[in-house]
């Protein structure tokens, strides 16, 4: 029998290895050739931006971690409140932890951006091998980070505390670290890539009529400072938060949900964490297998990404059922495999449903792209239902994987089917964060007049990312839903841990069903992600706008940009996209972290009197599965829909329907445009928005939790529905505050 | 004490009030002159239009309900069924109310667009007030159709089943009727309006670059066919149906709840029909305080309207309060009154702030104007954030009424609410169902070439119509949310009728909140609308692409036509509507009926056995609740910046930004053109998907009940949760299985 400190070992030297091969793929990518002078100090000026803005991002997200540090140690002195001190440690380390993961993958993509255009001035594979080598440095350092931390963590807070279900507690402080930072990588990466992609084409290519990335646009190096600070360092933080969730939930939910005992609760403890350490290994023995050959079309080239994907998830998947038979589950080794089976395959199927909405080589963005000819805004119609139907297959195959994971392991089977679907991110993670570096090369190519055919293997590359960058939103969409999933039900269980009454005691479910504070709690969390995306939508269109008026400035008073006598004043668009990105992340982030505590606030301040009829723990149980469902489909709808336009355009200025120019490209242009922000900005940053509630509420759960405590003999009163009590003494309104709040 | 037989006789009375009003306001606007004959001529064409596409889609749809009507006799044949045969006669003479209230709101629609173009020749107040007669009509009729049913039914059933639940249950068959009628109405409606709406613009205005209703171009007569069966038709059969149920609601859940004995319970019964029929007779007062002047500008024509509305809804507030001290609700009648006056200023407050967002004379839809500079992507980036935004206002005026109704008289007070919300459709949908006769008749005083000053009375008039109908949009959706809450909650408490253990019995609040079933019964619910909206937005595009090639092909074939010298082939392009419209409303129609019944019977077939760790009662209710979250949202957001897009095209059309055909114009085309199926097929059509998913599981829920008998001794077993479960027997597939079906 494997035991806690076994596993910690196993994974610490697991993560041990991931780092070093990090540092190793790191040193790899550096030694290559950085070309001309040219290249270096188009390279330089990425550099610059991006370091810039992570810099100007870190100090203002530094000030809110010290905040809410400082009320976390607050929260927890106060006695009874059933919090940890060590909750606010895990947080810093989550917090460092995440953004430590953004701010390598971001300082290796603009290093790599110029190794893979020289690399791709040699041959295809050497630029495909120094690309995806530089997206294995960020996702081996994500993976191996969270393993390192979550499990030094545990065996450090089970030695301090004594006790599993607390350590596993407080343990949720380190996946709120790492989802605090993620929530303004996203919004304000994503505020900043658009706002600088779009501002750049529609004075650029639009008004002034040069192509994309051309050195005379003075967006350009904001638009390529973008792709790392939106794509890379915000998918990275926003991936190393869910998967560290789901290991945290399956620990949380295996200690505290009570259906393991003895040597099955070590087991179901160890278990998420044997099978992440698996995955680490595999997916680095996997991404060798990612290479190609000279001359190798889309289809080749793609099919190298998928070689390393779906091999990774077999040989994990073995792994998986070996793991579940040597542990001692008892009978329940079948149900906890076909559980953690069920969220790999899941994983698998949500990236190929994803990749048929949004590929045009299938029929979906096939019929968009005939349906430019039809104008803007038949285009914008048609992709936006697309979006819509596209929700089908996630939302089914999440329903299935939590089904079949419930019936075969109970809610420790939703836990580790989110561990097994995340459980191959060592590769997944990288070919997305490849995709960017490819966008970059192609930018620097074009930026600095290298030959047609090295632009001609880089957009080769550039398509290959655009196609696995929407296959990893699509991924990322499903594990965030079954994370925050896991979360909820950690949440919901550790609620009522110690006999606490938050949620009341048993009742008829027809009562709890109907119960206002409940339903109500569906609606505000239903309203959340539809705020939060206005928000993000408008704060794109509000930068892009400055955007377009600084470049048609420089156009008009800087002479001789046109014909290349004069260099534009590239750091004026990085600064204005910086300024707006980080000025403008802070309210939906805000909103997000906000809305859980003050609902808890409230919920705790109502115990026992009139307020207690509006708002009452089981409200924020509400908000929780409100904004899963409704974040959920926004999110795919918003991913895919974007996807779809954007390969839709692409296909046309292929050649079809009137290529380039015609009509329908200008239709299709449109659609692009609006699709955008939904998928780099709005879509991405509802992930987060879902999971940083579902795990700020876990945080908090204990000190809710400890505000309704037990009471002998209360028990049948403390029903938390108003409705169907036969009414006696006609009082109701202070009579439903006193039931709802169990006081 | 007014009892049951004295209230019944009231309603009747004010219900025969209310038809003879309507016939009354039909001979008024009958009587008018029909001017030229080129107008009649016009008139006729459009007559015959909308007659053929309502007598097709009845027909379709009549085959539908015949169908159900059995499944419902053989339902209710079924030994132990617990269903009433007198649903299946409730069903049917709720089909036919909603459908005649329909085709009496169409058929007087189509012949007062010619008489009010004919009475704007005369004057502007003339023509006000032969539009909005036309539109009591309709109204009238609806409230009145809706008060006479329900009463005499509910009468009757009493006295058949010698039990007021019992009837209350039977009763839900009236409802269901009405929104089997309204989903196709509005689906089909909606296809057919926008389809023909937009084919017609797409080529004659933007192609041909001829005037909207051109006489030229063969999709006109279509156009304004359209306008009737959609906006008239669908708009009446739909909130026929509100109104019904949130009646029938109330009464069900005053019946089953439990929470009113004796004199109390025939109050809280004869309560929602009394302030129904108070609010039948106020109406009509009101709709006589609707007036205008010559030369009104549209703040004063707004006014006209807005004195009709607020009127009404003092009187009626005024009403509440005495009835609820007359009645016998002992210390309850504050706690009523609140309930019920919440729902009546939520109305109102919702239709205030749908006009905030739409309206161009506020913040929002000014700034939508302004970023048309930017182009038709920005446009529509906006829009659709304007939407989401727009959601807020909504969503917290239901929550807020939500709980206040709860707080004060537990669930009947939602229902109350929402009848309290919904007394004033007398007078609110007669200004929604002006608003299409208005714009009817500046089509045909385009057509026929009257004087420049009565197209712009007509244009002033329409203008009024496009606000009205956006606020009253806003209020369908607003009561269609209460409603379908309202009927969610007597369906979830009659399927614990009779000890029922549908929903198992009494559990720890924690299991039933994690249950797998009822949390992936959210996310089915959730996904229910996109797929929705999807289909509805497809259908429109296909139909919509159907028309542009007749259209094109007329003027290509047909010589002479661009001169005025042929007459185009009008009725082509009818049958061409009406055959895609009846073909694509059956696939989202039979979805919307099929799932609920789905799901149930997977329900019942899966008690017991493996199938129930997967499908059970409870999982209905989820689907109950993710839809109505989900679909209240997206139809808020696909109204409003439907509406938002539609009149910010009309900011720069009167002359900002450049003006007709400035390239701000043509960016706030496409913005309109993507709002068109937003506001007016796919959002309206979600109002009904909601009611009606809750109102067939309502309909249905005897049966599951009943095979879900209750059982002595087995209750502790019952708990529907399967989680948290000390599995002894490790044989964890079988045995959740048993948990959560209660065999």
């Amino acid at each position: 029998m494997i035991d806690m400190n076994t596993t910690v070992l196993i994974a610490v030297v697991a993560g041990m290895i991931g780092l070093l091969f990090s540092l190793y793929q790191r040193s790899y990518v550096l030694a290559q050739d950085e070309g001309s002078d040219r290249m270096k100090q188009i390279a330089a000026a990425i550099q610059r931006g991006a370091q810039a803005f992570l810099s100007r991002e870190y100090r203002a997200v530094a000030i809110l971690v010290a905040i809410v540090t400082v009320a976390l140690v607050f929260l927890s002195s106060v006695p009874g409140s059933g919090m940890s001190a060590l909750t606010a440690v895990a947080f810093v380390l989550g917090a460092l932890a995440s953004g430590l993961s953004g701010y390598i993958g971001m300082y290796i993509a603009v290093r790599a951006n110029v190794r893979t255009a020289q690399a791709a001035s040699q041959s295809l594979n050497k630029g495909l091998r120094v690309a995806f080598a530089s997206g294995t440095v960020m996702s081996t350092m994500v993976v191996s980070l969270a393993l390192l931390g979550i499990s030094i963590l545990f065996i450090l807070f089970v030695n301090e505390l004594g006790n599993a279900a607390q350590a596993a507690s407080a343990l949720a402080g380190f996946g709120f670290g790492g989802t605090s930072i993620a929530i303004f990588a996203r919004v304000g990466g994503g505020i900043y890539t658009k706002a600088a992609d779009v501002g750049a084409d529609l004075v650029g290519k639009t008004e002034a009529g040069i192509p994309e990335d051309d050195p005379r646009n003075p967006a350009t190096i904001a638009d390529n400072v973008g792709d790392n600070v939106g794509d890379v360092a915000g998918m990275g933080s926003d991936l190393f938060e869910s998967y560290a969730s789901s290991i945290i939930a399956a620990i949380s939910l295996a200690t505290s949900a009570g259906a393991f005992v003895g040597d099955g609760l070590v087991a179901a403890q160890v278990f998420p964490l044997l099978v992440a350490t698996a995955g680490l290994i595999i997916s680095i023995i996997a991404s060798f297998l990612v290479r190609t050959e000279e001359g190798a079309d889309q289809e080749k080239l793609l099919g190298s990404i998928r070689t390393g994907i779906y091999s990774a998830s077999v040989m994990i998947g073995i792994v998986v059922i070996i793991l579940g038979f040597a542990l001692p589950f008892g009978e329940k080794n079948v149900g906890i495999v076909i559980a953690t089976l069920s969220g790999l395959i899941g994983g698998v199927l949500i990236g190929y449903f994803t990749e048929y909405f949004t590929a045009d080589t299938y029929g979906p963005t096939k019929a968009l792209s005939a349906s430019a000819e039809g104008g803007a805004g038949i285009v914008v119609i048609r992709g936006l239902a697309l979006g819509m139907m596209s929700t089908l297959a996630p939302v089914v195959i999440v329903v299935v994987v939590t089904l079949l994971a419930t019936s075969q392991a109970d809610l420790y089977g939703v836990a580790v089917a989110a561990v097994g679907m995340l459980s191959t991110l060592g590769i997944t993670l990288a070919t997305d964060a490849y995709g960017p570096v490819a966008d970059n090369a192609g930018g620097i190519a074009e930026m600095s007049d290298l030959p047609e055919e090295v632009r001609d293997r880089t957009d080769a590359l550039d398509s290959l990312g655009n196609t696995t960058a929407a296959t990893g939103k699509g991924f990322a969409i499903g594990s965030a839903a079954l994370t925050a999933l896991a979360l909820t039900a950690a949440f919901i269980t550790a609620l009522t841990a110690g006999g606490s009454t938050a949620l009341g005691a048993a009742v008829n479910p027809a009562d709890l069903l109907l119960n206002p504070q409940f339903v109500t709690g569906l609606f505000i969390g239903g309203l959340l992600p539809y705020i939060f995306s206005a928000l993000t939508m408008v704060a794109v269109g509000d930068a892009a706008q400055q955007i377009v008026e600084e470049v048609r400035r420089q156009f008009r008073e800087i002479k001789g940009i046109m014909e290349g006598k004069a260099e534009p004043d590239y750091e004026r668009c990085v600064a204005i996209s910086t300024d707006s990105a980080i000025r403008q992340m802070l309210l939906p982030g805000i909103i997000a972290v906000g809305v859980p505590v003050g609902v808890a606030l409230l919920a705790v301040l109502g115990r026992g009197n009139a307020l207690g009829d509006f708002v009452a723990p089981i409200t924020l149980v509400g908000v929780l599965l409100g904004s899963l469902v409704s974040a959920f489909m926004l999110a795919v709808m918003m991913a895919n829909a974007g996807g779809a336009w954007d390969n839709a355009k692409k296909n046309i200025e292929a050649g079809n329907y009137g290529g380039k120019g015609s009509d329908a490209h200008k239709a299709a242009v449109v659609g692009d445009t609006v699709g955008d922000p939904f998928k780099d900005t709005s879509g991405p940053s509802l992930n987060i928005l879902l999971k940083l509630l579902a795990i700020v509420s876990l945080v908090i759960a204990p000190l809710i939790g400890s505000a309704f405590p037990a009471t002998a003999g209360a028990v049948d009163e403390q029903a938390p529905a108003i409705e169907r009590t036969v009414d006696d003494d006609g009082n109701q309104a202070s009579d439903a505050g006193d039931d709802s709040s169990g006081g």
